[in-house]
């Protein structure tokens, strides 16, 4: 190690113990090399090498700071996920959340920061002052918040499903929703269907669970049913886990027809449904659902308020079968004890039972319409078509033009500072190589130029 | 059913669907006779009926409104858990969390929420208001708020921890915090040792990794460790969990000697650690701890804000060799979609490193020691004999008098709504029969004298 080497090695450890925080002001280059014992150039060296690399930041006339984004983050971008490791199901997670503010996210499963309704939520934090102190400070009951049960049974009746107290509980998280329910209803080696497509987080999520996953091609109104029907009378799967309601990624809607046969199909094989209703609230009118002809027998329906309200207000739900709520919630127990946090779920309950909440969504479905709308215009023009026009929501899923590899375009505008979802990461037979997820919201003229670039490079090779 | 028990039937039906809520007013006799074509005097038993059942409630001259307690909150409670559940790990748990107002829980694993930091907690809560749009609203990164993680490696210096940004990420909870590592670190089979006594949640989570559970007696300074060495030796445990501070639910503190042949037994026989240090910041000073002198190789460190800061704001962490950090990140992607709520984080890293909560601490301390000091002095009255006198946190491990069984008297004091914590909950070899773990800061003569008599009755048998 060259002395230049040893410096930069000392800025870096210090910047990773969080000695020096993003923006800190580094020692001048003449104590630094008094208190390090070398000359001022080496110093002088050292400094430039870690401004090349972003870490650090020279301001004319005034020394050199440490960078916005802090090595830490840096670390753990740099030497983890990004261009070493494999585009699996957890690349576009890793990607999104973990980028910096200079990047752009037009991969990502969610909506810009400043179309979620902030003041809303601004005004149910200053009503959190105004609670009790048992809901500031205790541990939640094990089903959780009442008042926001109560809410979402509401919002259950309104679109015709019934259900009581008794059959819903809430959960740290949709995602540990259905954490908790494979957790409660899968065994190692039993089988479960998904679509194909599908949220890639599914697919990680039961291979924790260390199951048989099974694809089942998607169409515009819901699986390919012939085959899903063969695959339930030939796999007898456990479990079938889908959205029916603008399905992640394709934004399609479940036909009434598909509906009925796709029940018919699980309850001939005693297969159970898992339906993730997450991205309901995005919907103009419902679409059919399999909970509300089934009542909640063989279907299990599972949300979270992360699309529309907050993902950083962590909380999902279950609504299920009476009797098997007590099971899940000593699983919760046991593994996060009990649910969601109560300050967490009051502020959920005053924003949805608030009069603004339905103001919100009028408003990001009209503004998703047109971006929608804008963005199949300006990706027509790059040569990318979309499967098919979704009736809300902010996915487009697109095919790239013939011949592109969207795993290798993903790659190349990574690199770029746009993260992309290639298709095979939604995809179980890794069949979709030819497409990407776009998020309607997050596009803009530095992506499409990004894209642009790489899919020409490509098409020259 | 008779024509009350439909009207009954009717009325319950109505409150557990969420149709009529706490408060509520009832239809007046007279309105509801002429509704369900029934006599007034039916209505009249009806409604006198579920008063006596504390469903409704009559106000003299205004009729009757549904009480305080939900039906459903109490369904919950009178269909599940209580007298008709077996006393197994998830007792506790479920009676604490989902006791009414009026039950008292001496058995509970929490400060009594008045003793908690409340108006640092208002303050942080309006702090929030003024934070950007993205921490409302956005998920958090994958490894969680570098504010707070700064901040507990600042904590975790001062005692002579070094950790780097890289070993730690945020988890969802503290029992979050233990699942991911089982998940990460177990596979079905594997052995893992806990102390017997121990915290019964880790009996809980254990169980459903399906790992074979060893328990080594605990001593008033750590395992006994000619036990803990045998087994090492015999057993070769994948893990070993364990507070070394204060522990659940002895009290007791590790002491270096112990600390010592617990790290070498552990070196020779590759096991690995996990110390939960969830009770820390109840101690006057630090005691001897396992992760330090280890220096995070062997020994994984974990712990969340729940005893001193704040149960309901849902936040942990894991300190750990840094090559395991990523795995843990991706499975809580795959789990939980990241960590703890941003804002949660926040709120934390607000109160945490404001001045007030010194203070907190040392208010809290004072008040137990003195509500330790009573409870020893009312429970010797009783012939309760604490195993050792802890030297900071809320719990005492006592003895009851001779041949009194202690899930007998817990189930006993349960029917007249006191909560407490049989011995043989903590003991994975069922041999705490004669103890009770006790919560000093919710002892009260109410508590002593449903005590007194449970004990009476059961010496007279």
């Amino acid at each position: 190690m060259t002395r230049t080497e040893r410096l930069i090695d000392d800025v870096r450890s210090r910047i990773l113990s969080g000695a020096l925080a993003p923006g800190d002001r580094l020692a001048s280059v003449r104590r630094y090399a008094a208190l390090m014992m070398v000359s001022p150039s080496t110093v002088v060296e050292a400094y430039e090498r870690l401004a090349a690399e972003g870490v650090i930041r020279a301001r004319r006339g005034s020394g050199f700071y440490v960078s916005g984004i802090s090595l830490a983050a840096r670390s753990l971008t740099d030497n983890t996920t990004p261009l070493l490791r494999d585009v699996d199901p957890f690349w576009v997670s890793r990607q999104s959340l973990d980028a910096g503010k200079e990047e752009l996210t037009p991969g990502c499963g969610w909506l810009p920061a400043d179309w979620m309704p902030n003041e809303a939520l601004r005004k149910g934090l200053r009503q959190l002052t105004r609670l009790p102190d048992t809901l500031l400070t205790d541990y939640g009951s094990t089903h959780g918040s009442t008042t926001l049960r109560r809410l979402l049974l509401a919002r259950f009746a309104q679109e015709g499903l019934s259900a009581s107290m008794e059959q819903l509980m809430l959960t740290g998280s949709g995602s540990q929703a259905l954490d908790l329910l494979c957790r409660f209803l899968l065994r190692p080696g039993d089988s479960v269907v998904v679509d194909d497509p599908c949220y890639f987080n599914f697919q990680a999520l039961l291979r924790t669970h260390q199951v048989n996953i099974v694809g089942v091609p998607y169409t515009s109104t819901g699986p390919d049913i012939a085959v899903f029907e063969q695959v339930l009378a030939t796999v007898r799967p456990r479990l079938y886990i889908t959205n029916s309601a603008l399905h992640n990624p394709t934004g399609a809607c479940l036909s009434a027809q598909t509906a009925y046969r796709v029940l018919s199909a699980a309850a001939a094989h005693e297969t159970l449904i898992i339906e993730d209703d997450i991205f309901a609230d995005f919907e103009p009118e419902p679409s059919p659902r399999l909970a509300i002809p089934d009542g909640l027998d063989r279907v299990i329906r599972m949300g979270s308020f992360s699309k529309t309200l907050s993902a950083s207000v962590r909380c999902g739900y279950i609504a299920c079968r009476a009797e098997w709520i007590e099971g899940l919630a000593d699983l919760q127990i046991a593994t996060n004890f009990g649910g969601p946090s109560p300050l967490s779920s009051e502020l959920i309950a005053n924003v949805l039972g608030g009069g603004s909440y339905r103001k919100h969504l009028n408003e990001v479905t009209t503004r998703l319409d047109r971006a929608r709308k804008e963005a199949i215009e300006h990706l027509d023009a790059l040569g990318i078509t979309p499967w098919m026009v979704p009736r809300g929501g902010f996915y487009l899923w697109c095919r790239l033009p013939e011949g592109i590899d969207s795993t290798a375009i993903a790659r190349r505008c990574r690199q770029d500072g746009v993260v992309l979802a290639p298709g095979n990461v939604f995809s179980v037979t890794q069949s979709a190589a030819e497409f990407l997820r776009f998020n309607v919201a997050h596009l803009n003229t530095r992506v499409f130029s990004v894209l642009k670039r790489a899919i020409a490079e490509h098409q020259n090779k």
